[in-house]
């Protein structure tokens, strides 16, 4: 059964989830665009998953090789536009809502997750230079990284400074004549060097000449691979790492400067960095947690193949499919369900980050409290289903051939990368609780509130709202201790509420059906779940330093 | 940090769990087994991890090669004892409780699962040659399989015959003078060939002439790799699998008769093959459990060490290990109880056992009961708790050099092999919750609960006594659905029951202390969430066939 862009689903949830009517008059265009990269991503992404897992990309002397083909697809990419769908059209997007290039990526992460992240780091690098960057940045790069001519990179992480951002120490000196000479070490660079593009624009993290200690001293620079005079920059790539997973994607070392500097230049003010990052990084996030998405989705319809075409065994007298089988099916479904609820999830993200660019502040608000739940939680459900796949696949999925075992290598990475997901439980519980006084939060599980039904969702609300009001009143510790617990939580309540909204969508037919259960079993089996983690949520810090951490070696 | 066994853990728990002074009067014996496996897993089998990961076992034309110093570490396993533990004395073992072998494969397993596969595959064939072997095989073959001279596979899976083993096709000739000639393909066979020693003792499943179909018409042949005459038989390993983790452990494909029939004799009656294998595959199961313990206690090892040097932040003013931040403490915590819970589930098992060997038919009985709560709530516990330990590492528990990913690569099998966990599920509703006219099951229950304390714990049993009740009225189907949620519901309160003994034991210190805090976070979180799987125990099987499987894809 070869991979299919759920593009039913897609429509469905833009349709009622999203309601992309109020974002865009032109529904042909929706459709347009899902089947189109449907079209792109099963013809032409999906066909690589296996060989870049299997070969990956190669470093040699500063150069990285990617795997055969990627170089065409790659174009082929670039020639379908495929990236300027939700890019401003004054840089030469299509000026798209957001949410439709999420259902994109949504398709590239699905077909070849590896692949994928190549244009995703792009995205956050347009949204920086469109908020930050100079007139002349906009003219002779924004278009450029737009189309995907030329990717473009974040460079954050040195060995040192990891989710401590503002312990790195990469130095930028001014030149003088307006750009800047850029020395340092950073790694963790995705898709830092490859040979799919003539060029690549890094937008790197340094500090400036007597800046301040920590994250206010950080300016953002860009810096491109090849210099406007088409002479090579001061960078080079100095390895690669060796993962468990995303083995196409090259996660480099990138030394800056080893001769007389990097030239780059500013991207907004001097010691501005950090909320130029942000800007890459909530959209870098909310993308990350499609990645769990688009595992989910291609582990789920890899699983249900599987167990439609494996014998084993009887049920009710006759020789079953093991997909027959209550538990095995137990297991499909809750793939379905946890899958749809993450996508229902993001895309909702999605649509409130549109809102809030047509001037919807509350959308806004919502969208940036909603950040954490998406990256972390979709990210989680993308290693939990690709591990119910490996389990369905019995020991078939633990050899590699079956390629069970590459989605669940490929998803670990996404819980880890772009602030780690207990980055993002601080966030929720260290910013977002209590963003706009509270409001934008309080708003959320009002607004689910008015339509939510089931006991379960009603019941876990409650203690959504107990938990709410405990950990706001909580010291830092104790906010922290639990604030895993309740971002998952709080995910699992919005991803029921808009599976439950779905599953009321009145008609006939296998897909509504099937909606119907994954709301049901979301209900019956995850919802209970969910209030099982009130009691993390509201964990003692008290206790978990009631030990010594080298006691629990 | 260097990896530790357990030593001090282990004997508290066969102390306080196990209470081996019931099973045992040599206290300074039941030390020094703790102390030399210890030492043995630490300096032999341990260093030999990370090559027998990087490159595995290697096929070719029929052999397999084993990575270097594996041999040399198989030698001084053989020499050491270290498999003759609790092998009866009469085949040349030392007759201690299984238990004490239990605690010997918890360190193997922990220092190098791969490797220490080989042995517990051994441990399953000396148990159905005790029971079922004949005076000529226990004086031939048994002594050599204790002392791990001569290592034994246990050959079941078919490509057709997986879950199903009643659908195996291997057949079996009489040849007239009490040999069998063997014919047929068996796969997933863990050390089917190696270098490691002149002889491997192939236990295969296979259908006698004129059997009837299914299960019923198995019998058990024992298969030697070198026959008694010296000569080679007529077996071979065709190819090996290339799996996900566990590299060093070689995964076979055996061709059994491609010339004139592989040469075996009969183990236990024809057609007794299912009563025998079960004998293995019990054994087999509580060792597997085991590997999910030993997984999860070098996985905790492993990042109680890195979050210990790795320095990100600051908390209240100070510079800080990462160790110290709340959400990394409660990561490490909960590995540290999750880890403790499962192995005083499973050393607890084998003390049943050790009773049951005795003489003790409830005490049997009650380790049939824990047999698959330890094969799949251990697995699932090495799982999770290897995955944390990645989490714990950031992005460098991604980059396989660390070996974070290594542990999670590795345990990810555990789940499946020996019945998968879905089939502990049914083992446990189907057989186990009924044992004794369900005295078994209920025996269990009431005896932990005369001890437990804890609110939670004893809501828990609430919980678990209400949903066995409910799935022992229940259908087939109904069953099945609720299985898993309710395996790991049983699991937990096991494993808090368990734990909280732990923490009332009197006394100063740090060890006792993280024992309290141990059992204090399993009772403020775990057991909530197992409280929270009710609703899944409770599922409606017509939920999960009110969709066609097809429709999930």
């Amino acid at each position: 059964m070869p991979f299919r862009c759920p593009v039913e689903d897609q429509r469905f949830i833009l349709d009622h989830v999203v309601r992309i009517g109020e974002l865009t008059n032109d529904g042909d265009l929706v459709d347009a665009v899902l089947e189109g990269a449907a079209a792109f991503a099963e013809g032409e992404y999906a066909p690589l998953a296996k060989v870049g897992d299997a070969v990956g990309a190669r470093w040699s002397d500063g150069a990285v090789t990617m795997p055969e083909g990627f170089r065409e697809a790659y174009r082929a990419f670039v020639e379908g536009g495929w990236g300027t769908i939700a890019a401003p059209e004054d840089a030469g997007g299509q000026g798209l809502p957001t949410v439709l290039g999420a259902a994109v990526m949504d398709d590239l992460n699905a077909a070849n997750v590896a692949f994928a992240l190549c244009p995703m780091l792009s995205m956050g690098a347009i949204e920086a230079l469109e908020v930050y960057g100079t007139e002349e940045q906009k003219r002779d790069y924004l278009p450029r990284i737009v189309s995907g001519e030329w990717p473009a990179t974040m460079n954050l992480t040195e060995p040192q400074a990891g989710s401590d951002v503002g312990a790195l120490k990469t130095r930028a000196e001014p030149n003088g004549d307006g750009s800047w000479r850029i020395r340092g070490t950073k790694i963790f660079i995705t898709y830092g060097e490859h040979d799919l593009a003539e060029n690549i624009i890094h937008l790197v993290l340094a500090r400036t000449p007597d800046a301040p200690a920590g994250t206010k001293g950080i300016s953002l620079f860009l810096v491109p691979k090849i210099l406007p005079d088409g002479s090579r920059n001061d960078l080079r790539c100095v390895s690669i790492e060796h993962k468990l997973g995303i083995h196409a994607s090259p996660t480099c070392v990138m030394s800056y400067g080893d001769e007389d500097g990097a030239t780059g230049w500013l991207v907004g003010p001097e010691m501005g960095g950090m909320r130029a990052m942000f800007t890459m990084m909530n959209n870098a996030r909310l993308n990350v947690g499609l990645q769990g998405v688009g595992i989910a989705e291609a582990a789920t319809q890899h699983a249900v193949g599987y167990a439609l075409e494996r014998r084993q065994g009887a049920r009710a007298g006759q020789a079953a499919a093991i997909a027959d089988h209550a538990d095995v099916r137990r297991m499909l479904l809750r793939m379905r369900a946890l899958t749809t609820a993450a996508r229902s999830l993001a895309y909702y993200a999605f649509g409130q980050v549109d809102r809030g660019r047509a001037g919807d502040r509350a959308a806004a608000a919502r969208a940036d409290v909603l950040t954490p739940l998406v990256k972390a939680w979709c990210t989680d459900i993308g290693c939990e289903v690709a591990s119910l796949g490996v389990q369905v696949h019995g020991g078939m999925g633990y050899v590699e051939e079956t390629g069970a075992a590459r989605h669940l290598r490929d998803a670990r990475i996404a819980p880890i990368y772009e602030g780690t997901n207990g980055i993002q439980a601080a966030d929720l519980v260290g910013r977002k609780l209590g963003l706009d006084g509270g409001l934008a939060f309080d708003g959320l599980v009002a607004d689910l509130r008015e339509e939510i039904l089931a006991k379960p969702l009603v019941a876990l609300a409650d203690a959504v709202e107990v938990a709410a009001a405990s950990l706001r009143a909580a010291e830092a510790d104790e906010r922290q201790a639990g604030s895993y617990a309740f971002l998952t939580m709080c995910a699992v309540l919005v991803g029921g509420w808009l599976l439950e909204r779905q599953a009321r969508v009145v008609g006939e037919g296998a897909f509504l059906a099937t909606k119907r259960a994954a709301s049901a079993y979301f209900n019956a089996a995850v919802v209970p779940e969910a209030i099982g983690l009130a009691g993390g949520a509201g964990l003692a810090a008290d206790l978990l330093y009631s030990v010594e951490a080298g006691a629990l070696a």
